[in-house]
């Protein structure tokens, strides 16, 4: 089937209005009528080129909610008229040693990645900036009732991205969290980490984000700009979570954590890291980095902020100011995550 | 009282024999009668000055192991004849959060080194190389009966810096740990590791120390001048256990790393690392480091140790050649740890 859809047609030339081929609903797929898909920092990346070739045109897009309008013969998880999501994969081998454990993103024969990315049926991914997807049903994800649907599309991947490492490193009552840079991924960063009851704290450049930050559930707020920041707080953290997808000197915040503390880096920063080595051992602290999570991790985190009451602040625009919200993203004017009406994709 | 010991008269200066004073016995003191000392890599640091301005005259060696010969009043932990260690740490705060949960070699008002420190009483600690110390009884090992008095010594520093990550990070049947450098840290991981049930694989320059990987426990050993060695194990290990003290490119073996796999530095490198995030995220592998450990972890180590029957390879030397013994040291012609008969200190 042909559907709408916005691509961009080469590497950073804007988006346009195109159509595109879905495959035919397989035995084990599920056809979704997409309602909202949100604009991530990666879409962006993607069809600039910053992250190399790519086989445009590319039709971006890996946080999607919509309703299932039809099902494969062997599908039995859903049914038409349910609202489910997709996030930023859409297949794995199943069978290696990370699939079998659920982690599906990081699959040793490759996991498929929602868009531009080669399929198991050799055929090129296209994303959530269209009108319908056709994705197998073990990817995707079940979008509870309580949830808006356009909050809920950037759960799919900003939510799951903070979400995990949140979960992995033992956030929780007693724990000090501390969320470096509030965009897309650190105001969702705020809203979990507070949802599990963990003391946190914002960390931006500036003052000027302090108001949203404690309306979003943060404790405390110091701004990085301040060198005064990184002696008060010395120590501090058990665990911080680092969104920024610019370079930071990494020893300012490793010396922000307490023994055994983690810094879990979510950005995806362009440059190596330097790391005084004295920092990890005279404290046992971590450095380490996590990219979303599987699938059944993914549900969890869904169901959590259904729970919760989560989703993400968004702006909801039409498809066709999707290169101003590229440019707005660019220019950190956006609090905190675009999302696009797929109704408008025509 | 006035006893025997060798000290460095200057930083860089050879090691001479001298009398220093140790403090009377106070009421929770342990008076013990030094057997053996071994020679710490950080020892020949600290006298060379590697590491900053010391107090000299020092006398090094944080690898003690002795008899009690005399107790405190309130001392009721130990007993005249009790076989004794001292490690890398005479005291510490006691009240802190780090010594409350056992870790007071992370004491937020700061540890006391064994030697070329300063003790809570305002003086400078002085070593094993000696012929007694006294040392607080809470900062006291028991070692165990079936443990070599000599090779136990090396137990008290390269034993519980190599044991303390082991414990951490799960090391046990099911799990692939790597040992990076075969010397006398590397030697204490690699049978550690192997008494733990866990599959050991050593990491180390060429193929020389093959044979003695074998014997020592190794199921493994690949020379990492071989590049063919970071492709053929890459995403092989649980664990790193980098005992190198130079730097190495850390990169190569944290791709050497499954899926929330960890990195710990138990040497200390000179300069900063250089750290690719991409694979920090790209599998939530962890770099990290460790310093020795507290004194309940180290006793659970000697204990752990004497249950499996191991100690340090050692060569034990007469004092005199404690200076040809650091040369020795610096030009890696030892297998594995030197230790001092203090009998010979006069």
């Amino acid at each position: 089937m042909r559907v709408n859809a916005y691509a961009a047609p080469a590497a950073g030339r804007p988006l346009a209005p195109t159509t595109i081929e879905r495959r035919a609903v397989g035995p084990n797929d599920v056809l979704i009528a997409i309602e909202y898909a949100g604009i991530c920092h990666s879409d962006i990346h993607t069809v600039n080129g910053d992250w190399g070739p790519q086989p445009f045109p590319v039709v971006p897009g890996h946080e999607i909610v919509g309703t299932v309008s039809e099902v494969g013969a062997d599908v039995t998880k859903y049914q038409v008229g349910d609202r489910v999501g997709v996030g930023c994969m859409v297949n794995s081998c199943g069978e290696c040693a990370h699939c079998r454990r659920g982690d599906e993103q990081y699959c040793l024969n490759g996991m498929v990645p929602t868009y531009a990315g080669t399929d198991r049926d050799g055929t090129t991914t296209q994303g959530g900036y269209s009108t319908h997807v056709v994705v197998d049903a073990d990817y995707v994800l079940s979008v509870p009732d309580g949830l808006d649907a356009a909050a809920a599309a950037p759960l799919l991947c900003a939510g799951i991205t903070t979400y995990a490492p949140l979960r992995r490193w033992g956030a929780g009552p007693g724990k000090k969290v501390a969320v470096v840079g509030l965009g897309g991924l650190g105001h969702m960063a705020v809203k979990i980490a507070h949802a599990m009851g963990t003391e946190v704290t914002v960390l931006s450049q500036s003052l000027k984000k302090q108001e949203d930050a404690r309306r979003l559930g943060a404790d405390h707020y110091h701004a990085t700009s301040d060198p005064d920041t990184f002696t008060e707080l010395a120590g501090r953290f058990d665990l911080i979570i680092n969104t920024v997808s610019a370079d930071i000197d990494t020893n300012a915040y490793l010396g922000l954590l307490t023994v055994d503390g983690a810094m879990v880096n979510v950005g995806a920063a362009p440059g190596p890291l330097t790391v005084n080595g004295f920092l990890l051992g005279s404290a046992r602290r971590v450095l380490t980095g996590s990219m979303i999570g599987g699938i059944a991790l993914t549900q969890e985190m869904l169901d959590f902020c259904a729970e919760h009451g989560i989703g993400a602040d968004v702006e909801v625009i039409s498809a066709d100011r999707i290169n101003d919200a590229y440019a707005r993203v660019l220019a950190s004017d956006v609090r905190y995550r675009f999302v696009i009406d797929a109704a408008t994709i025509a």
